[in-house]
């Protein structure tokens, strides 16, 4: 059997031997999440892969706009995420999820729980959701090209005994955890993802989409992480991976949330112990909780942590993360500084310094629009300059011609 | 001999033992930066204290505007730094810095060299400053109650030689050390603050300001970290350091700069090593180059890393870092993005925790106006939430009733 066509295409992009490549994502090792009804641009994510980062958008129950969407989708993309999911959980979220997928070139994930929970939350209550609820969601999700599902299957009884027994701040703060911890007490019942695994890998090896084992108790606060509900279930998770890599489905994992620095290292090398070298797929890490308004630098600081610790795939936060949807703006903003310490920890291990070469010698020959165009953002460093125009061209506002590299040019270099 | 006054305010701000502190500052492995004709309220870097955040102003040649630059002074201070440094080279400079010095209440910094190679420049040329120019400019801004100053001793011949010999992209990015690199191979002559390092220990040691040993030949990209020019210089502080020790003169060790993520916890360990723990004062770090207008979240990166790693002491970086002198918004974001990077190295190890459990707790409560009371900066919190205003007031406008929170706290605490 030869190597698919969208390895070699993850291979040519990443420059890894394919055969080296196939075998990592047959071990489960890299996933490359991919719908064939969707059929995205490729990309994968794990081990000896560039480090890829995700942009949340999606609509809520207080502001549902498909066309802000579809720009957030554009402006996700223009800025270099590697992966999109949409959230959305206001108006109507299957005609939102299918414009999205279309306007979307990269891999598309989404949490079906969403749905299942809404729909039934606007004719009774969350808890009311039935195994099928959520199953059709799932499939529904799967037939419209979803590349890859959050699944909270390790939400359970064991681990929810766990939160109970050993008490946090603040206990749940994944929204499809909440939905299925609820769940699971209001019923007295195992969660159906958790209980019906098998049927899960059955639809996930049909439709071929990627699973995102979800971290439905991730901690929400920096006191409540690497705690016991917070291992209970990676446990648990850890044995999901090895039950889809059996079945022949795709699976990485979600991690934390909101974590001191000290723990993020320990933190990533658990999961890829546990979960035996799965993707780890990582929200933030946040490394402290006050400073809303500017989540997405607390979140840059844990996330390049994390990557360099062996975090394969960064969750973007935004600026306005735990105060209001994020506009297109806050997208903006949130995927550059995802991408910046993505791109940190790719360059620390010699990969892509092709830009940031040509910025150092644009800035030594004192040529701001080459310095642009290598630029992550090129009208950001446009607009900032003009901002405060200089006297001379070739200097900036903040030395005038009092510039250090001026100054020394002359002399060193023996041009005086 | 009792301990000072301003060690037992500082051991008491920091909760340590006074007579710890008293010794670590005799050792050499703390500065407290007080020079008495300022007199600011005590801040101490190094060993066992918080990190702590300096921010840079200053005029330039292009735009020179006094009543800005206090406005900067009161915003800094507004967003938490604990020392500022006034580095203008545009305008009456004496009397911006006297007028600065009068605005803030921390320890205020100062490069004198910048002003001697400027009224030089203005004569005829930088090169042809004497010695007693740069040491005029020194005991001028100690009698203006200067605390700590930048003294680029360390560009010396043997550094230059090294600078030379072994090409870098960008050579010299550091403002006084290209006045004194010029200096030094124009007038073939030792550099004068290292020729006559004890002259300026006298000086250090009569009015008493602390030295803050810079690093003229820090690396100006990525691709120039750590080579024999930036360690031939940092060899050079570290005997500097121990002389500065016997002359009973505090002295800190500034460093990069522009550093790849792999390198900064062994940049901190050198520094730490040669320089016999000295208090370690770092710009940046920077870990990439090519996200200009970003340069503050890249260097939260660095600099968290970097303090984790054991630097005591974090020059911020403006989002108009490489662009043009930073606007009043700019200070303000580098400030903050600055403190974030410290305060998550200290909530690593225990400290300051207060705050970060107060917005926890008002998470769990969904109580908003005490969330924007624990924060950093509670009017963006607030202008990010009524941006986009939630339809109930105990949930916000990205998940609205489908709150985790509010879903999870009826079943899992009994409540229903």
């Amino acid at each position: 059997m030869g190597i698919p066509d969208i390895v070699k295409q993850v291979a040519k992009n990443e420059a890894v031997e394919p055969a080296k490549l196939a075998r990592a994502v047959a071990d489960g090792l890299v996933v490359i999440p991919y719908n064939p009804v969707h059929s995205p641009d490729p990309q994968g994510m794990g081990q000896g892969l560039r480090v890829k980062v995700n942009v949340n958008i999606g609509t809520s129950p207080d502001h549902a706009d498909l066309e802000e969407e579809l720009e957030k989708t554009r402006i996700a993309l223009k800025y270099g995420t590697h992966a999109l999911m949409d959230l959305s959980i206001g108006g109507n979220i299957s005609e939102i999820r299918k414009a999205i997928i279309k306007e979307c070139s990269v891999p598309l994930g989404t949490v079906p729980i969403y749905q299942a929970g809404l729909e039934r939350a606007r004719k009774d209550a969350i808890v009311n959701m039935t195994e099928d609820d959520i199953f059709n969601s799932i499939e529904a999700h799967a037939k419209d090209g979803v590349d890859f599902m959050t699944v909270h299957c390790g939400v359970n009884r064991e681990s929810i005994e766990k939160l109970r027994s050993a008490p946090r701040v603040t206990d749940v703060v994944s929204r499809g955890g909440a939905f299925l911890t609820a769940w699971i007490l209001h019923n007295d019942q195992e969660n159906p993802l958790y209980a019906n695994y098998d049927h899960l890998l059955d639809l996930a090896r049909e439709h071929e989409f990627t699973l995102s084992l979800g971290d439905g108790l991730r901690p929400g606060c920096i006191f409540d992480a690497s705690d016991q509900a917070q291992f209970t279930e990676l446990m648990t998770l850890g044995r999901l991976v090895e039950r889809a890599r059996k079945a022949g489905v795709q699976a990485m994992v979600e991690g934390p949330g909101h974590v001191p620095m000290h723990q993020i290292e320990s933190n990533v090398a658990l999961e890829k112990s546990i979960c035996k070298g799965a993707p780890f797929y990582v929200l933030g890490p946040l490394v402290t909780d006050i400073a809303p308004g500017y989540d997405h630098i607390v979140s840059a600081i844990g996330g390049a942590i994390a990557a360099m610790a062996g975090a394969d795939f960064l969750c973007y936060v935004t600026p306005s993360e735990h105060l209001s949807l994020p506009t297109i703006q806050d997208v903006k903003e949130g995927t550059i500084a995802s991408r910046i310490a993505a791109h940190a920890v790719d360059l620390a291990r010699g990969k892509d310094m092709e830009l940031d070469m040509e910025m150092a010698v644009a800035r030594r020959e004192l040529d701001f629009d080459r310095q642009f165009k290598a630029a992550m953002d090129p009208d950001k460093a446009v607009d900032v300059r003009e901002n405060r125009r200089p006297a001379h061209e070739d200097t900036c506002s903040m030395c005038g011609d009092l510039c250090a590299i001026k100054t020394v040019k002359d002399y060193l270099r023996g041009e005086k």
